[in-house]
C-alpha cells in the first residue's frame, strides 16, 4: 500500500523546521507497524530556484519507505507512506495534515506490493490480473 | 509528475546488484534534468522475513526523489521517479525495465506537484480545482 499526500496550505514555519521531519520520520514507521531500517536522512535545500527551497527527508524501511518534501515558498508538502503491510491510510492521512497544519490536501491511494505479501504465492494468478504488459 | 512502477519477473541477480542500484541513482537524474542534492543511500536489508530481503536505494534531488526496493525472493522491484518537472515518463519506464530486464510491469502516473512549477502564481486557481478538501 502507498499512500500518497500532497498538502497545502499549512504552517510555513512547521515546513522549515528539520527536526519536526526527523522526528515524525523516526517514530512514525512504529506507530504502523514498519520496520525502519536507517536513520533517518533529512537535509534543507537552498538551490538557484528559490521556489525550490525547503526541507527533504528519507527513511527506509524493510517494507519500503517514508519520504517528505517540504516547499515552503509555494506553502506545499508531498509526502509519501509506503509499505508492503497494510495499514490505516485514514488515520495516516490526518496524521500527515496535523503535522504541518495542512488545510487542503489530495491524496491517492495505490494497492502496491500487497500482492507478494505471500512471496510466490498466487504468483501466476496475480501475474494474469495485472493490466499493464510491457512487451 | 511522479512515475510509480513494480516491476516483476526480472535478473534477480541484478536485483541484488547494490552498484547497480547506486549507479543508477547517481546517473539517473541528469539524464532526466533533475538536479541531485544527495549521494544516493543504497543498502542491503537482510530481515527475519527473507521475503522482505533486497537492496533499498534513495536519492534526494531538488524537486524531489528517486527510490528503487528489490525484493529478489519476491523477483519484485517498486521504482518511483518523482519530479516537480516534467520528464519522458515512457522513455523512463523502458529505462527501468530495462535496467532489471523485467518482463512485466505495472505503472502509475500521478500528475503532482506540477501545479505549483511557477510557485505561487495562479494559487486561488489551483485550489479551486482541488478535488480532495479535507476539513
Amino acid at each position: 500500500m502507498h499512500l500518497v499526500i500532497d498538502g497545502y496550505a499549512g504552517d510555513t514555519g512547521k515546513m522549515w523546521d528539520k527536526e519536526l521531519v526527523r522526528n515524525f520520520l523516526i517514530d512514525y514507521p512504529d506507530n504502523l507497524g514498519m520496520t525502519r531500517i536507517t536513520e533517518p536522512n533529512v537535509l534543507e535545500y537552498n538551490g538557484p530556484k528559490i521556489e525550490d527551497a525547503g526541507v527533504s527527508g528519507f527513511v527506509i524501511i524493510a517494507e519500503s519507505h517514508i519520504s517528505i518534501h517540504t516547499f515552503p515558498y509555494r506553502n506545499y508538502v508531498n509526502i509519501d507512506i509506503f509499505s508492503c503491510k497494510s495499514f490505516d491510510n485514514e488515520q495516516a492521512t490526518r496524521d500527515a495534515k496535523e503535522l504541518f497544519d495542512l488545510t487542503d490536501m489530495k491524496t491517492w491511494l495505490l494497492d502496491r506490493g500487497l500482492e507478494w505479501l505471500n512471496g510466490d504465492q498466487g504468483l501466476s494468478e496475480t501475474q494474469e490480473q495485472r493490466s499493464a504488459l510491457l512487451s
